[in-house]
């Protein structure tokens, strides 16, 4: 199952990112594999990544979109990619571990932005490590516990059989002509990158992510407590038709925070901001400044 | 009661906006009274008015911003403020008023936007005459059947005794510092304006008004499937803690509507866009032009 799981995630993982030049961060045990996009900027924003996903599976039109107006710093989680050590099975580890790489870099406050999974660190995150975060921009994803995120080992089977570009719009993109013909755009614009590209993950790695996913899944009474405690502001960002984390899941979040504004979009799925990222980068640009 | 409820609701209209003129046209055996902001568009944008209010009960902050980019056109519905005729008591007539309205302007295609009993006009009106209908923007606003809306009389009762200001600040704002004093703000932008100002409503208008709000808030099991064939795109804008129409009836709204995308915003209630006026200009020029 390991197998399918694997081959289902990491279709674009095959396609790289050329620019810019991928840099490593000792951190603790482990070596980091890291880039930084765009000027410099008082306060960085840190990227999050989802289950799967490598340094070069962010959507460049995101990414050097966001770069525009910020220092955006991407990095593969510990055993993930070009980065050594071991992928732990937590959100609480992957939290850990990013809070560790930041200091490293030598950064005392930054904003997050978290994808699905990233998502889950990044409020793990903010709830343990407040005074390192400013501000934070949730896209796809949702409280621990989130409805429907504990099917996702059968939605992952259900793509086994399909080719990458098939698993990346099925997964990401609402199943409508419209949206899945921005979704090959987006695809096109991953794939167009094939020079220094990061390693895919280990089998091995992949699991240890599924688990920590799985472990996210579980019914948390505490969590709301928790995110009603955190006063950052936040942006929680998504589609109407959320295959993975459905669109009942942000709004929960955004009922939760004290400080969020919402953005929901429609005919867009689990990567809205990958198939509006003009939109995205406008939204995210202006709740990073004002 | 009716005149408890008059005082509370009618608290801004005491003052009054001086620019621009305003103008009146024939509609069946009524005077529509309206004003026309901002240059020409070729497609306008109508805006429709909540439970109680006038021309000059729109902020300035607002409507100017908006008719930076866009034709604005407000108006009295029929027997309110400065038009003529006997205001209906339903959804569904000022529905019709408000077709016939932009028809006898001579328009066969506008944009909508709705706050508050205005969205529920807009939404009957994007229903029945879908071709006369480009874009809507819906404000503060749920669909019918809203959840709390049954208790708007109890909620402006307890609000017989205050000032202007205060039912001002208590129902259109968070319950917060920092809301309210945007909420200041906005009343002031609203109260600086003091010549060529419009009629307050009368009491029976404002009760017809009332009845025709009390309707909607009857469940009605068939608008969902009315709203799941509307197909314009919809920009739906809400604050967290909106006090007449809960937030949750937004989110609903973003649900049943295919082409709906979603803001709210934190710390803010049934006025969120004349909390934050220059956010909510620029989601909607946006909106209206992409």
């Amino acid at each position: 199952m390991m197998n399918v799981l694997l081959v289902a995630f990491l279709g674009t993982s095959a396609y790289a990112n050329p620019k810019p030049t991928t840099k490593t961060i000792t951190v603790g045990d482990a070596a980091i594999a890291y880039r930084i996009l765009g000027g410099k900027t008082a306060t960085p924003l840190v990227l999050l990544s989802p289950l799967g996903s490598t340094l070069d599976d962010w959507d460049p039109a995101v990414i050097d979109g966001l770069a525009k107006s910020s220092t955006v710093i991407v990095f593969d989680n510990k055993g993930v990619g070009s980065s050594t050590g071991k992928t732990p099975a937590s959100i609480a580890e992957m939290a850990q571990d990013a809070v560790s790489f930041i200091k490293a870099l030598g950064y005392s406050k930054v904003n997050l932005l978290g994808f699905s999974m990233g998502g889950f660190v990044a409020q793990e995150i903010v709830e343990t490590e407040p005074q390192l975060i400013n501000k934070l921009i949730l896209v796809g994803t949702g409280p621990q516990g989130s409805e429907g995120l504990a099917e996702i080992g059968q939605k992952l089977q259900g793509a086994a059989n399909l080719s990458p570009k098939e698993v990346f719009l099925g997964g990401l993109f609402a199943p409508t002509e419209s949206s899945r013909k921005l979704g090959e755009a987006s695809f096109a614009r991953i794939a167009a990158k094939t020079e220094g590209r990061d390693l895919p993950l280990s089998k091995e790695s992949f699991g240890a992510e599924f688990a920590a996913v799985l472990g996210w899944a579980q019914p948390d009474t505490a969590g709301f407590a928790r995110a009603k405690s955190v006063t950052n502001p936040v942006l929680i960002f998504g589609g109407q038709c959320d295959f993975f984390i459905p669109v009942v899941n942000p709004v929960k979040l955004y009922e939760a925070f004290p400080n969020a504004r919402l953005v929901l979009l429609p005919d867009a799925g689990h990567a809205s901001f990958f198939q509006y990222p003009g939109l995205f980068v406008q939204e995210a640009a202006n709740f990073l400044k004002n």
